[in-house]
C-alpha cells in the first residue's frame, strides 16, 4: 500500500520547504520561537472530555512543546473549526476552557479565527521567548544522561479505561483518567532545567518515539536502564490484562519532557530541580551509535502513538 | 432557532478571553503582530482547486490580513489536518503550494504540525512586523475618505461559474476564475499606504461586511458614492442573470484592502500609490453616525460571506 505514515508526510513538507523538522518548535527571531499544534476531535478527543477540557488540552500541547525547549510562552492564538449548529453552551464551554488555560499556564490568548468545519478542530499557535539557549533534538552526546520529568503510563492506562467505558475505580484509575482529561505541561521543569539540556523533546508522541527522535537526530544510541513507570501501573496492568511496558513506552498523549544532560552538569541540574520542586528522573545514558534505543539491553520498538500509520 | 452566527460566536470568545476582536491581527510584542487563518475544505475550497492552489490560498488569507495592517510578514507556520489515506501526490502538491507561496509572498514557512482529520484543514499562522503604526478597525473619523485597493466582483463571479461547473469562456470569466483559484494579497498596497490609514481591514468576508466592521468599530457612518465594480462585471452579470451589486458587496473571498484616509493625507497617499504602482480607489466618505453604511444614499444590507449563518 502507498499509505504514508506521519513521519513520511512530515518529511515531504520539510524537504519541500527546506526546513529541518516541520514538527519542532521554530525560531522566528531573536530569542523568539513559534509552535502550532492542531487538536482534531475525531483523533484527539475521548468522548468523556468536556468542552472546557478540550479547549484546555489544545493549549497544553503547545505549552508542553515550549516547556521542553525552555521557552516562556508570551502569546497564543486559537483557530477553530466548529460543526454547523454547535450549541451555545458548547461554545461557551470552549471559551471558558481557553480562559482557564490562559490563567493556569500564564499565557495570554490574543486572538484567533472561527470557521465552519465538519468536525471540531482547534489549532493553537504559541509564541515563546527563549530564556537561555534552545536545546535541539540533535544535541545529545555520548556520555550524557537521559532524563525525564515524570513517570509514564497513566495517560495510556486512563485512555484505555475511557475508551472501554470502564467504571473501574481506585486511586490509580482516578489519577490515570485525570491525566487524560486534564493533562499538565511541565512548565516549571522546563524553566528550571532547560539550560542544562544538550537535547530535549516533549513526549506527546510517546516515550519510545521521543527517545528515537533524539537518538536519530543526534546520531547516537540511547540505553535505558530504568523504566520510568508510574506507581501502581504494574498492578493496574496485571489486573486488566495490559502490558505495563507497552503503556510506558508506546502510549503517547503524555506531556512529559525527555532530555539529555551532560554528566558534568547533572549535579547542578539536580540542585536546580530540588530548588524548583520538580522531579528529575535519570533513566539511562547516551552511547555512540546510529539512532537506536535499548531498554535493559534489548532493542526498543520504534513505534508509538503516530497519528497516521496506527489506524 | 438558537443557531449562532459567526459574529455571535466570535463575541463569546472575545468576551471570555477579554480581547477586543478575536478575528483581527493581534499585537504580540513591540512591533510584532500575529494572525491565524483556518482554511476548511468543505467551506473554503471549490472542487476545481488544485492541491498547490489550496495550500497557496491558506497562506494568502494571512498575508492579506497582515497587508491591510501594513505589517511585513516575517514567518509562518502551517498546521494540517489530512484525511486518512491522502495520496502522496496530493501531499506533494500541498507542499509545493506552500513553497510557492513562501517564495511569491516573501514569507518563510518555519514549521507546522500534521494530523489526521475527517476533512482537509489548514491553519496558517503568520508573524509580522509593523513598519509604522498599526491601523485599527476603529480609527475612522468623520471626514475621512474611504478607499479600496482594487475593484470588486470577479471572485464572486468566478466562484458562481466554478460551482455551476460552467464552461463559459471570455476574458472576464477567465480572470474571474483565476481570482478564485489564485487570489493575490495586496502586499505592495499595504506596505506603501498603511501609514496613511486611520482604519483598515481586508475584504475577505465581503466588501459590505468590511465597511460595516469599520463603521461599527469606529462609531461612524460610511457613505459610498462610487461602486467599485470590476470592468466587465456588469455585462457578465446581465448575461448570466446575476446582480452586479450583489457580487461587489456581498461576495467575499476577495483579498482587497478597505481603508479610510484622513482628507489632509490623501494627496500624499495618492503620490505614494503612484510611486508603488498600485491602484487607489476612493469610493466614499466617513460621516458622523452609528455604524451604518449607505450606497448612493440607500442603506446597504449588513451581510456577506459569513461562514455560519449563511448556510
Amino acid at each position: 500500500m502507498n499509505r504514508l505514515n506521519e513521519r513520511e508526510i512530515i518529511n515531504i513538507f520539510a524537504q519541500e520547504l527546506g526546513i529541518n523538522d516541520l514538527d519542532d518548535v521554530s525560531p522566528v527571531g531573536k530569542n523568539l520561537v513559534l509552535k502550532c499544534d492542531m487538536l482534531v476531535s475525531s483523533t484527539d478527543v475521548p468522548p468523556q472530555m468536556k468542552p472546557w477540557q478540550i479547549a484546555r488540552k489544545s493549549v497544553v500541547s503547545c505549552a508542553s512543546d515550549l516547556a521542553a525547549k525552555g521557552a516562556r510562552p508570551t502569546a497564543a492564538m486559537v483557530s477553530l473549526g466548529l460543526p454547523a449548529g454547535t450549541a451555545r453552551v458548547f461554545i461557551k464551554g470552549l471559551a471558558e476552557g481557553f480562559a482557564r488555560a490562559s490563567k493556569e499556564f500564564g499565557i495570554k490568548i490574543v486572538g484567533g479565527d472561527t470557521n465552519e468545519a465538519v468536525e471540531l478542530v482547534i489549532d493553537c499557535c504559541m509564541l515563546g521567548k527563549i530564556v537561555s539557549t534552545m536545546p535541539q533534538r540533535s544535541g545529545a552526546k555520548q556520555g550524557d544522561l537521559v532524563v525525564v520529568s515524570g513517570l509514564f503510563g497513566p495517560p495510556a492506562a486512563g485512555l484505555s479505561m475511557l475508551l472501554k467505558g470502564s467504571h473501574a475505580s481506585g486511586d490509580f484509575v482516578k489519577r490515570a483518567i485525570e491525566s487524560v482529561l486534564e493533562p499538565m505541561p511541565r512548565q516549571k521543569f522546563g524553566a528550571a532545567l532547560a539550560k542544562f539540556f544538550s537535547s530535549s523533546i516533549d513526549s506527546s508522541d510517546g516515550l519510545a518515539i521521543s527517545l528515537y527522535e533524539i537518538a536519530r537526530n543526534s546520531g547516537v544510541d540511547i540505553w535505558v536502564d530504568t523504566i520510568p513507570a508510574a506507581a501502581g501501573l504494574e498492578e493496574f496492568a496485571t489486573k486488566y490484562g495490559l502490558d505495563a511496558k507497552e503503556l510506558v513506552f508506546h502510549g503517547g498523549e503524555e506531556y512529559e519532557i525527555v532530555a539529555t544532560i551532560p554528566r558534568p552538569k547533572f549535579r547542578q541540574a539536580k540542585l536546580a530541580a530540588k530548588r524548583a520542586r520538580v522531579n528529575l528522573y535519570p533513566i539511562g545514558i547516551v552511547k555512540k551509535g546510529q539512532g537506536r534505543v535499548y531498554v535493559n539491553n534489548k532493542r526498543l520498538e520504534d513505534r508509538g502513538y503516530v497519528h497516521f500509520s496506527q489506524r
